[in-house]
């Protein structure tokens, strides 16, 4: 998964970006770059690790003019290197061009080939890459004419960033799987995945860029236009679920109200005998609220998330009973010391975790431990953007609710249903959102 | 303030005290150091940063044998350099000795005067330095009796771990300022500051180190006295209110449940006519359910904290408003949008964050706010080893309740009794706890 | 300038580039990199400074298999970025390739202009990344032939290394500006710009490259064939006057010894009337002590260069003359005091850093200085691989002699003549090397 | 071994401190540190490695004052800790004080069981520290009666530097075993082990401070005593043989002067029957170019050094002759081939790099070796300072001259004898100075 962030028309737009991107971190902690312009040229960064650890005053000082793109990258294991970090930045017919790319292109591996064969080299091992190829060789007068030209060879997920030294592009793919949001701030137009950004910097925020929309952002103003073939729109759901910050507006509603709201419709639908709710924190958090609210039963904290995680750690020798998860996670014994307690997580991948989690509740004392999920079980990997284990390795795929439960160890186990998700979510029908990850139904053709 | 960690007798002491530290980073992020004996020497590392970052599997290597002791020091400003980084680790006339501190001595300054008269050199700038001299210079014929002898000397809160090469001694003063609690591994003994450190390693908790004991562990197993004069306890309150991790049990009591329970009694207390109930997070989250529990309101989350602060950040030229707290706190919109909100925090300092936070707040739609504190007026300087900012700053020592509010811009502000505070606490008669940051009865004597 | 080294057939063969690219350390100290192929797959590390302050154990390590090529480059101004380091490594419709250059393409804006026309992108500044572009475009069946066919469409200087899973193919244009030499250590050759990284690695010396040829080491052995039109030779002298390490053997020649000669002839052409002879040190020993040999006066050491230069310095405000002379050389009195002093230097270019030398030999007491130079009058840029200033900065493109002398105050200046050069570097008919920058008989076309 | 630097009275104390040890850094590189004084209070930092590398300029920024002294370092093996780097800083009943000291103490380890006895706390390893604690303990009235009473109690070598807040002190042993000199610039005082220090910052030479003098500059000037009991005087002669840089003036004497007579000597006392001489760079090159003016046989180049050194490499798993000496030094074949080789080295410790050496010169061609050394066989570990092995490592203590011959596989190997090194050295009763490194005749009792 990525954050993209984009400024066009602000004097410290990469002092703003920097900031725009820290607010996406959650979306990747890999690496992230700037590039900027100034009207004539582009300058840029790129580093491994968090933006806060990356830039430094004079790197951004550098990175001087009034427009902008950012990106941070997730890490995936084995593709871990600076040559993959973005905002790709390159010359070609056209001058500098610099490109941040959310999603993950479906025909990137043949699309890849072809242009293999006609020449092309590659210096990444990202899909991204295709995307500048094809401009590249398309003889269209304009860049947009050529963005156009390009991605229309691609299938998949993309909200994406052009920078070339006087516009900035954003292009939405026309199902609309990744977030992609527009503000304003006083004569600058800010473009980011989340309004979580826009909040940060204090920008406006004005609407979501639609599926299939491309906005041209450049010293004339804004144009919008829907270059692609129309297609019903199917915006990932698993971003609501888990993957957008809670107090983020996305796809036009609250993160924060919707999983609240999963979190109800859970507890109408997997009751718990149980004296307390608590949740895995922090992303099972609104749910629990949600959970307790409506089945009555008292929210309370029952895992204290560490500050200090997310960093390398030195194991001892000796084995230490669940040690990865006790890093992050510590029981609170007062909460459940003989208690019947329902304990909400946002989904269940592996199950190795889970495990983890309900055996450290029980080590503190909890009586029972009813594990409840806000959404369906996951059963088929994305192949849109969010990095998931194979089909092998998810849980859910290959064994019932039964045996996940007693895998898990867990008194009951509870998910919540697609229908139940995608009602919370707003759209009763199933229609306005992916859920591939949990129905195996992909919104387009996927090749090898 | 810092956290202490001491093992001996398990053949993966420093990395057990490595994972202890972290397990008490919470209580200091300057500076972290182990020292490790072998039986025959003492080896050390200490560095500035988080243990985390500071600590490399080769550095821990080295660190070989089966007794360690650890520290983490909180940053002051001013005194920010390694070689007031701890554990302290001398030569003297009996070996080598290490020690780690936790708390302050108020007679300092002119014990160090003293020291100097009769031809001492300091290399630090800590307090602790004094005791180490003291112990150099006794006649005793043991390392136990010349601590003893050197500490008899020292007015002031100390909960301290001494390390030769063959013995780990933990003293605590009479009055018992700083918690310090013994557990057990295997054939082990661990003392820490807290028992989140003991969890982590999955030690047994036996008991506190009670105020005046001493614990002496050697090959011989683990010895137990009281050397100094007995004089009536008084725990540090504010550890309940803020300092110790909320999962920690502390003086014999439940953090979490302590706090929540100062939620409780402060919604008997401060009532307010409101919608919902939200933190300040992550430290006003217990005593915030507490306060909807007992206010019948309901409890939600209205600020989401960033898991990527504690890090430097450039700033931007522009202002951006409040920015300090927003790059660590969010609204969420959803909770509070039109709603009367009380917002729950432990305590204000010098009121200018709470002054952000409840125009963040407002700005983010909230109709009203109502701030409630979990505590009493902050309205003295803690001298026992918290670092708190001098009387003028402290915004309640010079401006009445009405004062503070006007001034943060809440529609109201409730702050808990000291009593109040007392019996959440467990203590009716406020005779068992220092509260002297509250009420500005300081247990020493107080010397220049 | 840099320099280039390549290996195949030995099972430390990243490890051992690592060792000769620290040989070839003074042909480039901007970054090193060595990419390795274990014949299936191309690794690669690529870092900013000294090769033995960038690459670690673990580094090397990874960089696993039996064929290495590595690459050290010169610091040049602007264009210091990571994305200028080599080897460049890319994929095309062959698979990986990684390429390390030592040269200069004269056409390199033309034809990177017309490729980005045909569609083409550029991630570096680097002209070498043409040459891949060109590769990746030929429909030629094998890697050597599209080689072939891509140098075909370069004009300038190139000594380079190309590798592939399992090839290594070595190419030096047909003036053979840059050096390159063949050996052999056991069962692998070994490809390096100059003798002495064969020497460390105590390869045996075979031959050198010839200039038009191309070498291709695979499993089968080792091929070679002269692909490109035949030419005069033009081998760079001015590698021979300074660039060289003076323990290399280089064109068929010992560097040190023809530098002797060339010190020799200066005698003969620009005698002094003076006490003794010194040096500027490391470049100007030989030469000064072939001067002292044929002129009968005794050879002494006048400077002592500093063996910690190199690094940057934090200058004082106070103004100390001749700062950045005197870091790195400082004279030795007694052998100056009250003397005629020849001192000997390769080149001038700018005349500063003369001018302190001279000032700084009088403070020291010199009586007269008589500068040497064992090369012409420096007039005309290289656009062949060194890194030389611009021709208005170039000071004996626009002064005599006698002005030059003026300027640095020097006693009296003299110059080896172009004749005297050649014929100490076994040329007397100045027709086997380029000697541009002295003549300005540039050996190809300079395109804008 | 060490090198120390102190400056007063001027305003860019700490920059020029930091030159000062550039200058002298030849003489330890482990750690490097300054401290400076504006007069009220003292401000320090002290790093390992190189100085160029460690300071930095916001670090020298904040070395606020017109005062500072600084040390460098020389690595000796165990004892490479932060911890023991100088200038040992301390506070104690006169305020603050730092010390640079340069010598070693003999009767360090019974003066330190003492000191501990008496209550004293030990830092670090450095018998630096024990001066401090006597200085501190000490009842006269003035910082300079107290450092005299601390120094009388103390055998051994010291040339030491004390600063405190208004006040630099410099003194040096009775015996004057390591060089100090005295300097001015300005209206500053500078001290430096060597003058190179002062040319560096064109500080004006004044005069050797004398064994047993101290010097003591504050506000109203500089005051000069001999309050140690006269002893006849023993500078170090090593210091002028191989530790001091070329260009000091050292004891009153050119040192670069001083090793050509050893040279011409040499030649005197072992001549050969050979073809070139050579040196061992850069220690042997005065030597060298000494024995070939006295022999007559012409001076060259052997052997290049890179200037690339000092760092630390990895190590290929094959086998590569000599490999240590080959990173240092390169064979220049032209020089060597079928030639009878004189090389003169400085000295020969372990014999293992003289035998590399002989060997790397005859696989380069030369026909006979005879190794030319322009000192005694050394066969005494130094007790003053400079960092030797053991009796039993030292070669020359436990072989013949002939034996050494053979192991080093030299044709003939020759020694200067230590009257002819006393003669070269200006002094022909052999009384001036310390050869015990070679008589064994130590000029202090030693201690065990």
């Amino acid at each position: 998964m990525c954050g993209v962030f984009g400024i066009y028309g602000h004097e410290e737009a990469s002092n703003l970006a920097y900031l725009g991107l820290h607010a996406l971190q959650h979306r990747g902690q890999e690496s992230g770059g700037i590039v900027a312009s100034d009207g004539q040229r582009l300058r840029s960064f790129r580093g491994m690790g968090l933006v806060a650890d990356t830039f430094t005053a004079p790197v951004l000082d550098a990175l001087t003019g009034s427009a902008a793109i950012g990106h941070v990258r997730y890490s995936t294991a084995g593709t871990s290197h600076l040559k993959n970090a973005q905002p790709l930045e390159v010359s070609f017919a056209q001058g500098q061009l610099a490109v941040a790319h959310n999603g993950n292109f479906t025909n990137a591996d043949a699309s890849r080939r072809q242009l293999e064969e006609d020449g092309a080299i590659f210096q990444s091992d990202a899909d991204t890459e295709n995307v500048v190829h094809y401009i590249a060789r398309s003889k269209a007068p304009t860049l947009e004419a050529r963005i156009v030209e390009a991605l229309k060879k691609i299938d998949g997920a993309f909200s994406m960033l052009f920078l070339s030294a006087n516009k900035l592009v954003a292009v939405r793919d026309a199902i609309g799987f990744r977030p992609l949001v527009l503000g304003r701030l006083k004569n600058a137009y800010v473009i980011a995945s989340e309004t979580t950004a826009l909040e940060l910097i204090e920008a406006e925020y004005l609407r979501e860029i639609e599926p299939g929309e491309m906005v041209v952002v450049d010293g004339e103003g804004l144009k919008s236009s829907f270059p692609f073939e129309k297609r019903p729109p199917g915006r990932c759901i698993f971003e609501l679920v888990y993957f957008a910050r809670p107090d983020s507006r996305l796809f036009g509603r609250s993160v924060f109200e919707t999983r609240k709201e999963m979190g109800r419709q859970l507890a109408r639908e997997q009751p718990a005998q149980a004296d307390v709710v608590i949740a895995v924190p922090d992303s099972g958090v609104a749910a629990a609220i949600g959970y307790a609210e409506k089945s009555g039963l008292p929210y309370d904290v029952g895992l204290i998330r560490s500050h200090y995680v997310g960093r390398t750690f030195i194991e001892p020798q000796q084995s230490i009973r669940h040690f990865g998860v006790k890093l992050k996670l510590a029981p609170v014994r007062a909460t459940l010391q003989g208690k019947r307690v329902v304990v909400v997580d946002d989904s269940i991948v592996r199950g190795t975790t889970s495990r983890k989690i309900v055996k450290l509740l029980k080590a503190a004392g909890a009586k029972e431990v009813h594990l409840r999920i806000s959404s369906p079980p996951n059963t088929w990997p994305c192949f849109y953007g969010i990095a998931t284990p194979t089909r092998q390795e998810l849980i859910a795929a290959s064994h019932s609710v039964e045996e996940i439960a007693a895998y898990i160890t867990a008194d009951s186990l509870g998910y919540l249903s697609l229908d139940g998700l995608h009602g919370a979510a707003g759209d009763t029908g199933g229609k306005t959102y992916c859920s591939a990850c949990f129905s195996g139904r992909y919104l387009t053709p996927l090749s090898a």
